[in-house]
């Protein structure tokens, strides 16, 4: 077994000119899970992970704030408690539009890499 | 993409001779998840899963209460914020010792069901 403090996990800053504002914290990584990975991801206030699509598929549950998720057709705003799947291949993105970081876990299968 | 509010869920009631006081919801099941699922389980007080076994893996994040987790050599007792990786085949099983649920997300591959 390998436990932890999610908080206590180094965030890495993750900054493209598709993204800003993201903290990743891979909380179960490759290093240890053979079939799929942790990661707890932090979208500060205006932050932004803009649509995009990959081939495989995100599940999602929101810890705290407010997520935006940008879909092909629209728009969904996401509270702590909530879930989402998001299908493999499927357009989405993030933003967070409140004055209060949004937290959440997304789990990926071991091809999306941590 | 699929949404949802995980306290919506339909919990089912999990008892059996090893299994006391358990909720489970399944938040992303295998009816969408094309390779692992996200549960919600709800342990209430004085309520257990005794030490058992299975060749999957168990990835897990405490969202609320105190989860004691019992392991081949010993106990540990993780809070809301803790993760928690059970590798394939080693033993766990899960108590709650305090008089406040215990909720905690636990996510399998798909040849665990869900």
């Amino acid at each position: 077994m390998i436990s932890g403090k999610a908080y206590e996990v180094n965030p890495r800053i993750v900054e493209t000119d598709k993204v800003k504002g993201v903290l990743k914290r891979v909380l179960i990584g490759l290093n240890v899970a053979p079939n799929f990975v942790m990661r707890l991801f932090t979208i500060k206030p205006n932050g932004i992970i803009e649509k995009h699509t990959h081939p495989w598929e995100h599940e999602i549950f929101v810890l705290k704030g407010k997520l935006t998720v940008i879909g092909e057709s629209g728009e969904v705003v996401l509270e702590e408690g909530d879930f989402l799947f998001v299908q493999p291949n499927e357009v989405h993105g993030f933003r967070n539009d409140v004055e209060e970081e949004v937290e959440f876990l997304c789990l990926i299968p071991k091809e999306g890499g941590e």
